[in-house]
């Protein structure tokens, strides 16, 4: 093996390890967040990041520490919530990364009637979440000495939004949102 | 190292690569789709491949692409519809693969009642998504010069439908379904 | 490249496989079950193994099994339900692994009201899915001859139950279950 040929496979398991990593850290939010786990889940951010959430715009992993840790949140970890992410696409470039991917909110309706179904193992223990959101989530991502982690996350709800579609677009051809475009209906 | 240790080795990797791939492109169907991204979603697709739902055959990518512009897709995704796929369980063999995974579609109600649920967060704005479908999907996919695409889909409704269970151990064997199998219900 | 700088590469490429042959063991897990397919479901787990779901555990490959083979499961398939598993966030250490990730079993309705949606698409095919469940799953894994198996998996409803929170929090932490916890509610 030429020292070219060691230095591609060696780039190519490192790409391999980066996308690795990446999807771990994306599919560890919704477990960090349905338990509550305020600090778990604000360490997947840089100090310096954001989440925008419909317009709403966390600042730093101090304001997605805050959102976990909120009397509003809590309420619906002690209901019973699921933040349920899809496998996200990644798209690595040298120290920086765009991800996107689907994702899911369920609470549980305190609620659900027996005889709603009409199968046994239902009416034996009948439950219901019901599907609160499904959003769009653009991710932009930085390796750090860390590891990586979140500089910026743009969620628009999969309502017709045509910003929503934009995120998705922009998210499968690992591109940036442009400056300010995040905060944008 | 020998040269064989080194020829296994590289087959590795790129047999991780190829895995990745796949997964990848499945990932972004759901993606494509729910922005009414017909070119994207079509371009997943062979020219010459198809995509089978409930015996209802789309021919070729050029039949995606008409799926993706149609006025009933438009309408869903102006209402807000979300097609979420899980992790795809892929087999690479050669130049060949077979992928299977579960699915969801989820369509948005226009009318969510605040009084449904008891949380905070719900009442402060009340939205819900239907789950229409909950789907088995088998995928054939071949390397072409400019990627891995898909060569056939075949989706079945888990409603009882053996067909449905049919793909799924067929996915998971990695097995092609026998020619005209997928267009039986 | 040194002996050195190779038994690392190798060892990186071999992580990467292991965590590739985990996450497919779990995402086979909802196609095999919502096929009926009890002897390929038995077979991800060991033969010494466990599945304790909310307090009922399931003794071995066998048990699980009789789970998926028992005539309310057979209902719930033949009715149509999808065992819906998210993407799994796996930490191999040796021949031991640990694996989280959040699931949904969601089942048909036998009646959708073709009025409860505004979308051509729905009236044409007015299908439902409830989500019956929404669940934390912690996963301990070993590796045999035949690859990786599920030695205990436990799993708790997001129901505001604290024994979910902390199979999550001990799942990304890459942590077993201490001896008997798993079976506390």
């Amino acid at each position: 093996m030429t020292n070219d040929e060691l230095s591609d496979l060696l780039m190519r398991v490192r790409a391999l390890e980066d996308e690795r990593d990446i999807a771990r850290l994306i599919a560890s939010y919704g477990p960090r967040v349905d338990a509550a786990d305020a600090g778990g889940a604000a360490a997947l951010w840089d100090t310096d990041g954001f989440y925008d959430v419909e317009g709403w715009r966390m600042d730093g992993s101090d304001g997605v520490h805050r959102m976990v840790s909120s009397a509003s949140h809590r309420e619906l970890v002690a209901g019973g919530c699921c933040h349920f992410l899809g496998p996200a696409v990644v798209t690595v470039t040298g120290d920086s990364a765009i991800a996107v991917c689907e994702s899911l909110v369920l609470l549980r309706s305190p609620d659900a009637a027996a005889e709603r179904l009409p199968y046994a193992g239902w009416r034996h223990a009948a439950t219901e979440y019901v599907v609160w959101r499904a959003t769009a989530n653009h991710f932009e991502l930085r390796r750090s000495d860390g590891g990586w982690q979140i500089v910026g996350r743009t969620s628009r709800m999969l309502d017709g939004n045509p910003q929503a579609h934009h995120l998705l677009i922009a998210g499968l051809a690992g591109t940036a949102l442009s400056r300010g475009e995040e905060q944008d209906r």
